[in-house]
């Protein structure tokens, strides 16, 4: 009689499951983000190795490819664990396929470190090598953002994957001013690339500032420190106005060096609480929905008791005031299940930005064969040389694609 | 070694696990496709039968009833089914929800039928309650297309979706038409409801032909029969300029109820080859991932056998042949699924008309502390006396909304 009731409760558990996902999934991002960090500083010192034809940081190269391989091991336990409940996970197609694509690059780590060490690439490729691995780990954070159903916590999410996003184009800014101040050399393409990069953190830090809890908003403020910024400015501007004429004084390098990573750690520590905030909000979740549903459970309990014991009836299952806390619990299940969806949209629409650019990547892809780097490569390259943001190239390319041939996939 | 190709293997299986759901969730719209379509006769019948204050139609009611509780027995059979595997049905707080509210109206099936058959309520409360019914119904439907992930599937089921609801805005417009004829009294805000009717049933079939294959379509062509349809037109206008002169030839109620029931039945039978087309469409889908999966498998078995009988090396795991095979299933299959999310993000478009009138009614419910029902009726009266369409109200409503004072929701 009451079937209806045990749908709700039905719904409710299958909140409660989502939410025990996104935990788990919470968690997950807390790995990536400390396995990205210190790939991150890997990325800096191979650049100080190279710049200095592996004449100096050879030790601190190695001590942080140690402390890498460690948490490497730790990000893959995590992957082998999701692996295990395979069905259940949200989103799990394309969140096992970026997987995939993290755990291939992982798999070409120790060759690429290899030549590193007999120091037989650029500074630059070994930036891109690095850079396309992080740019993996932080495709799997962006599925765990694109999946949840949750409105706070998508929110929270998206806050993060943005504040991430920030911190690995400060992190590429790190390795490619490392290149430029022990090169000793800029042009204008090089000029335009460190602009492009100071650029996109600060449009990924604000659509982190848009989504982020006021208190993690305030832990960002507190950890920004005065004399590490002007310093960093006064860095920037000295790579800038590098001459062509040869190599600039090595303490130059150092000092960008130092002055990036004082900055990126503190990033690091934001980060740590927006992960631990993550995991509270979960959890603080989880219980409320548990107690929500012991609570339609005692209902549904009494309304059970009550339809057996009373004579079937054709007007109604219960008496008129069981029969109004029935509708009731349906309309404010409705009500809330709304809301939750009108929030999740508004979230949602801060993920598009990053879905156009993929889309018109995909694009480019199909109709000039080429490969997903070089499309990316080609829209980026556009967007410095028409001085326009990256999201305005990726749209007029779009608007574009009804002009182009249609092509058979 | 090659993790990476295992998480490409769960990936598939993850595709092939929502694809079976999409087939289940196919069956349960095609159960709930013909409940509807008997509802909707009964709702007719009714009419008929409290329009001629019981004297006639008594039979042909009982045996729409007992017709009716058959199919109501498939739909819970159906709904019991998805229960027993809550935890993996995508989307399952809001189908569950949806699926309550159902199974609450159908308990109180058996109280309307005995006012109806008690005459103890207007033929317009009849139509509501039926309507409201059906309304639930329908958004299980939705919630169904709203889950799916793959396109082709999504497509399809949108275009069902419109289908059907088009087909209710006839089914409500022959209830409301029979109304009219056997009272033989029309006034100016009846009008304007049954030309609301009308031109609500025209915007849904337009969404469906945007959103149908090409062969459903042309089975919709190939079912329409001029002569019922010019019948139709000559019944409206009768309809339309029926005088307060108190009741007409109670032949023309018959040959309205009979002239629509023709269409609405033509109707079901599109439905049902849409639904057949569903199926299929799920069948091929399902055939096509396992090959892809049984592929994707061998060349992983290969490579392992290569693998465990090479020595380690430091470069690249496999040789550069099978490199490139790996590289090219990995971009192959982030190419499939960057194409699937871009078709995905276009089908949805179109269920977004229908979000932005639910944001609406939520807005009016949590801001003027309305039913949902009175929320929708408020939107309804307001795009009938401006004759605007229901969208563009929501619209404006939407607009309006940072005007209003914040609610605690």
């Amino acid at each position: 009689m009451n079937s209806g009731l045990n749908f709700l409760v039905a719904a409710r558990q299958c909140e409660i499951g989502e939410l025990e996902q996104l935990a788990r999934t919470g968690e997950l991002v807390g790995v990536i983000s400390r396995f990205t960090h210190e790939l991150q500083r890997e990325r800096g010192i191979s650049n100080l190795f190279l710049g200095a034809q592996g004449k100096r940081f050879g030790k601190q190269l190695a001590s942080q490819v140690a402390e890498c391989r460690q948490l490497e091991r730790d990000v893959r336990q995590h992957f082998a664990r999701l692996d295990t409940d395979a069905i259940r996970v949200r989103n799990g197609a394309r969140l096992f396929s970026r997987i995939a694509v993290v755990l291939h690059a992982l798999d070409g780590l120790a060759g690429l470190r290899h030549r590193i060490a007999t120091q037989a690439l650029t500074p630059g490729d070994s930036t891109e090598a690095f850079s396309r691995l992080i740019s993996g780990l932080l495709a799997v954070v962006f599925e765990a953002a694109d999946s949840a159903s949750d409105p706070a916590i998508t929110r929270a999410l998206v806050a993060m994957f943005n504040f991430m996003q920030g911190k690995e184009f400060a992190g590429q800014e790190r390795a490619f001013g490392v290149a430029i101040f022990a090169s000793g050399y800029i042009d204008t393409t090089r000029q335009h690339h460190w602009r492009h990069l100071v650029e996109s953190q600060e449009a990924c830090f604000q659509v982190f500032s848009d989504f982020a809890d006021a208190a993690i908003r305030a832990d960002v403020q507190a950890s920004q420190d005065i004399a590490v910024l002007n310093e960093l400015e006064r860095l920037r501007r000295a790579g800038f106005s590098i001459g062509s004429g040869g190599r600039t004084d090595p303490g130059m390098t150092q000092a960008w060096y130092d002055c990036c990573t004082r900055r990126i750690d503190a990033m690091k520590a934001v980060e740590d609480s927006i992960v631990l905030h993550l995991r509270q909000l979960c959890e603080r979740k989880i219980a409320q929905a548990r107690t929500e549903l012991r609570d339609h459970q005692t209902i549904l309990d009494a309304l059970t008791r009550q339809a057996s014991a009373a004579p079937a009836s054709t007007t109604a299952a219960y008496g008129p005031n069981l029969e109004r806390s029935v509708v009731g619990m349906l309309q404010e299940q409705s009500r809330r299940l709304q809301v939750m969806s009108d929030e999740l949209d508004t979230v949602r629409t801060a993920l598009n930005e990053r879905k156009t650019i993929e889309r018109a990547k995909g694009l480019l892809m199909a109709h000039r064969q080429l490969s997903e780097q070089d499309a990316y490569k080609m829209l980026r390259r556009t967007a410095m040389n028409q001085k326009r943001r990256l999201i305005d190239v990726a749209e007029a390319v779009l608007a574009m694609s009804d002009m182009l041939p249609r092509n058979a996939l």
